[in-house]
């Protein structure tokens, strides 16, 4: 009765407005700092951040019997100019999903990371967070940051989208069976946006994918993962492959362990297949090591990569960074790298060193 | 007493936060499933949508003796993307209004559907979602989707703006008085972005609207409604006529009527007079014929219509679709549809059917 | 005892979705009106604001021993055409902003106000609303609407940002300390997208500042209040200056005074000086008076000023507005304004007299 009582009281004092309201949580990150990176076109002291930011909106509803529908919309964001991502990309750049879960796993169709992509994140020393002294956009899987036109992840997208998400997608996911899971991740065949022609192996006059050519074959992305019992496992394999819509292939196996509670070791290996756009300089390798070490209230991440892109000097990076936890939601931290950068990959005119420093705020929501 | 207690305990459980809060619902709808149209530009298996997707954000404000202020924000987008709907689309494309409701019925200003077309919706078999097996944006209000530059609702708001809605303008709805109702919908003579001329009875040396120009008359949009009573209404009728910034007029009737409550039985008549901008094939004519019958959990709808453009072969289109409900917020849906095009509605050469074929789900929030 | 229970229904009535957002707090404002301005480009009755249009996210974390982080999210819009400000602006244009507040003040990183304008619209007669009949964007702080190339707070952001932000800066406020405050708001060298020279003190071969240049200085902005105890302070006084990213400055002053607390009068002396980017006419003075005045649930706005640039005959408005609060959160205003433009700023043949009209509703949610 007391219960009845209370929801009375709650409907009165919140309406229907929070009842409605109570299937959507407002998630998000802002991570704003100041960072340095010499060598490069702008060298200037810069804001900047660690992280992607991002400001999200996703909701669960129980449909009974284990069933339950979900959603995630995204938004992400610059704050050091208040403008979306890079200014052009998508609104819910981060992602955009509607699906299903279930006993027979997780279904979902539109636009997020692929699965190749978001499996391999627990296997890079930064956690997959997209800045310079972070692996997982430049070396980890390998290529997606390519400058060779008809790479990344979505070549028929509007250019500058990012590369490592799929739009028009349908993920499957299934459930985790003995620690065992598969995820599935299929694209459609559809151009969204890109105007200019992939040259590929044709000519500027014949190109391999006219200005608003369909794919040839669908776009997929497939992950499996073997993950040891507990809420921290004591280690984890992936391996993934993926195949874009022009046909670039990537390849991909990574593992941790954890010698103790405090320690992750963890290493990854990833190959990128041009052969089907390129007749020359057609594959890229890289490997990636690294640690995240928790001291106190103090997390250290250290990590070590190479790229060897066929028909270039090597990219060698070398991070070290140290985030000092000031709530379970809120951390300052510090980054070091240094990176030797190819001359094919720069406007530079040799082979150089660039220095990255980066001091900032990491606030999650 | 013990509501005193419980507005502390609350206020102390959700801090200012959850109060400030509480006058905000966020609401929205994620639909997206996967499509094919034969015989279209892009006739491959698409990812799209049955219905708009939105993310909207609305309160109510108690002002006393029955006075209310209220608010709308609604963005529209494209899950498949990631992007706001169309990509160019305004930020708030569903609606963006404010205002105030009382015993005198509601005044609203912003940019909104038109009185019109708010009205209509509830008479057509889809409910007015936007999709090819849908009827209302092609067939129902004739002409509005027609390639006439100078048609459409705000013809003098930015290209690629949907052709359905007011900006700058103002609605005042009655209250139902005996199960009558009168909305009338106003806009200004703003131009809000029309870069291009639209030549219409003049020429391209001297168009009848200049680029930039105001509108000559005041846009108006008016509808009048008659429902029986009760929750579910035996039938219902409607008129609505609107006129548009460069003076093109629709003059729209409809009815529905319930046999018994599981079936809804519908149709309506639309006009378009294009007369103000052109001299020859000036007229447009539709009609619609429709039916929603509920079965258990499922809905299953029906539509037949017809489009007669002066001087175009007809429109004829052919739709069933099925809902099958997995909760009161979720559903599934099938939708098949046949659509005889004329040729100068499109780049193809001659008449011909396109077939549309789309499963998807859609989920409310 | 009661309130574990009621802790306890509590998460069983809103489930973790609350809880997580019990963190998040969603606030705006929604503006419609209509207006009319005499002697303008588009004199015709218009659709229009009067205050910012907004829609925010903001947070305050507690992370014990009085130290708090914090942030805002603030998009803003157009409620007339349903885009986000002057359709090209940043989405977050309101602020986007993360920090730390403690007993040493607050620190934040991201995108805002100035220091100077954040403090001086509390010493304006229209609280730094920015519409015809208000002082600030126009008359208060000299020169920021100005015509100047190079001039506005932001010269080297994208082209048709605000005037009156710093992205990319830091923003330090001390605590209030025997009523005083500083506050100190420094900008990067970075340029965040102005694609076109600023020719200034140049030529258009050699100009002062090429497509693309970082500014040469760090861009500052530092104002100093000190308020009379109270939470409706007899009196305040402000001082504040400014540099922006091609060093142009600012200095201004205020203060109000209350006779008795229905009565808020205010004034304030400003100029600019352009010395760096121009060689003549490189100075602007501007001073306003005005009184706010509270009747009952009315307020009575009433403001005059002048600005006096280098070269052009003096801008001179007059203003007196009305607010009616039909509850804390919504009022319904009218503003009558007259305005003595110069030739030189207008297209206009002649000194005129503008005359501005507005009649609307403001709502806060």
């Amino acid at each position: 009765m007391k219960k009845s009582l209370l929801a009375l009281a709650l409907m009165g004092a919140f309406s229907s407005a929070a009842f409605a309201q109570s299937s959507v949580v407002i998630y998000g990150t802002l991570d704003a700092g100041i960072n340095k990176t010499t060598n490069t076109a702008n060298s200037a002291v810069l804001e900047g951040a660690r992280d992607n930011n991002k400001l999200g909106f996703r909701g669960v509803e129980d449909l009974g019997n284990g069933l339950k529908a979900l959603f995630h919309l995204e938004i992400r964001f610059e704050p050091d100019t208040g403008n979306i991502e890079r200014v052009t990309r998508p609104l819910f750049q981060g992602q955009s999903r509607v699906g299903l879960q279930g006993g027979f796993g997780t279904v979902r169709l539109g636009r997020a990371l692929t699965a190749l992509q978001e499996t391999s994140t627990q296997f890079e020393p930064w956690s997959g967070m997209p800045n310079v002294a972070g692996f997982q956009t430049d070396l980890m899987v390998a290529g997606y940051r390519s400058a060779v036109t008809g790479s990344g992840s979505d070549p028929l997208g509007t250019a500058g989208n990012s590369g490592n998400r799929f739009g028009n997608a349908l993920w499957y996911n299934t459930p985790v069976i003995n620690g065992f899971q598969l995820n599935v991740n299929v694209g459609s065949k559809e151009n969204t946006g890109l105007a200019t022609a992939i040259v590929g192996r044709g000519t500027v006059a014949a190109p391999q994918y006219p200005a608003g050519s369909l794919a040839q074959a669908y776009p997929y992305s497939v992950s499996a993962t073997y993950m040891a019992p507990g809420t921290t496992p004591k280690y984890a394999v992936y391996a993934g492959t993926e195949r874009n819509a022009t046909e670039v292939k990537w390849h991909s196996i990574g593992a941790y362990y954890r010698p103790m509670p405090a320690l992750k070791l963890m290493g990854s290996y990833g190959k990128q297949d041009l052969s089907h756009i390129r007749a020359i300089n057609d594959s890229m390798k890289a490997w990636v090591l690294g640690a995240n070490y928790t001291v106190g209230v103090g997390l250290v991440r250290f990590g070590y990569g190479q790229r060897d892109t066929d028909g270039e000097v090597k990219t060698k990076e070398l991070s070290v960074g140290y985030e000092h936890n000031i709530s379970p939601r809120t951390y300052i931290y510090l980054d070091l790298s240094q990176k030797k950068v190819p001359v094919a990959a720069t406007p530079l005119s040799a082979d150089m060193n660039q220095n990255h420093y980066a001091l900032g705020i990491h606030h999650n929501f």
